[in-house]
């Protein structure tokens, strides 16, 4: 069984994020340096993460408390419109595959069950796999709310699978790669150009089950090798 | 296989959607009588589905931009920060069983297989389950984004269910009762007092697999008889 990360491992996803906080930045240019926005956004994201949980609503929340917060209540109705648009906007964004993700996919596909295990807003990330084209590879799609030790095991119990015939697949050392080597599974890390900073993570040098790939078309070898 | 629907079935939970509107109704008081912001609410909910979904960070964006809209971007800040600060209470809310549901599931958990089959936001419904102190109850959780005909056929495929072996329970007649009885399952009806305009669906009299319960306390003395 291989399982795959969906967001920045199957398509696109951050710079999404990059360009919305962009958005913000100019908004908020009379009251504040980029710099500054960056940082109490990022703040507000991490105190809000255990009211919202992740994906592009709880960001958009959170772009809007703190457009309130650093303009002292002064932002305007129209700007608040313009962010929740924005997010409307991240939400309805072409699904962009990385490179290789297709032939991986194919050429792995006839000989290993294909899951997804992603994190985020359930009605979100449905929609994604469904406009990503990709569903047809999958036989399983799991979105969870957190990538835990714990979730990856209830996961190889769900589906009856010994942690050791277990691969993940992902850009997030934090949640792709540690916690599946934490439960005895393989995985296999593909760093994409900008990973939030929440997700960054070590990494685990010296575990054989570690294995890093420059770019995800370098996955039928690795499992050819394994 | 017992499945029950969670909000409004299980706990108390449109209430925290009333509230939330008396709160914004007041904030626009001085714009819009309440009838007015019920209304356009309701239509910005509506319009918002498709990029959104449903649950509480979805209703807080509605409010939001219903907010803008009917201040013409006059809502100051600091109301819009209120109407965030109500989203949050809403996510932290106690969970408040409804009457006869603990007695009813200690009844008949010892001779069925309970599982849960929940809309809305993955983490807020999590959230909830845990501390609903319910979870031991039930076997098998299912967060969806939507509960058509097609999700229900999805759940008895995974779980390997004769449709007629399986008994949904719940308060929503277009979401938990009429999709059901189109697969070819069992469902029971036990009406809210308050139930979401959306939700609402007519009765499907005189169809042998529909069952109308006063209260969730019935259940057991249903599943003795049929």
């Amino acid at each position: 069984m291989i399982a795959f990360d969906a967001d920045d491992t199957l398509w696109h996803n951050e710079r999404l994020y990059t360009a919305a906080q962009s958005t913000l930045k100019q908004l908020l240019a009379h009251y504040h340096p980029p710099e500054w926005v960056e940082q109490r956004l990022y703040a507000t994201e991490m105190r809000n993460l255990a009211h919202f949980g992740y994906g592009i609503k709880s960001f958009a929340l959170s772009m809007i408390e703190t457009a309130v917060e650093l303009t002292e209540g002064r932002i305007s109705g129209g700007d608040i419109q313009q962010i929740i648009d924005t997010a409307k906007g991240m939400l309805a964004a072409e699904v962009v595959l990385l490179d290789h993700v297709q032939d991986a996919l194919e050429a792995i596909a006839p000989q290993h069950t294909l899951m997804v295990i992603t994190k985020g807003d359930l009605y979100d990330q449905e929609q994604k796999i469904a406009r990503s084209g990709l569903g047809r590879f999958f036989a399983h799609i799991e979105i969870v709310s957190e990538k835990r030790p714990e979730t990856y095991a209830a996961i190889l119990r769900r589906y009856d699978i010994a942690p050791e015939r277990f691969l993940m697949v992902g850009n997030a050392l934090r949640s792709d790669i540690l916690p599946v080597l934490a439960v005895g599974g393989h995985a296999a890390y593909v760093p994409y150009a900008q990973t939030w900073a929440h997700e960054a993570g070590e990494r685990p040098e010296g575990n054989p089950s570690f294995h890093e790939l420059a770019h995800i078309g370098l996955l039928p070898a690795l499992l050819a090798a394994l």
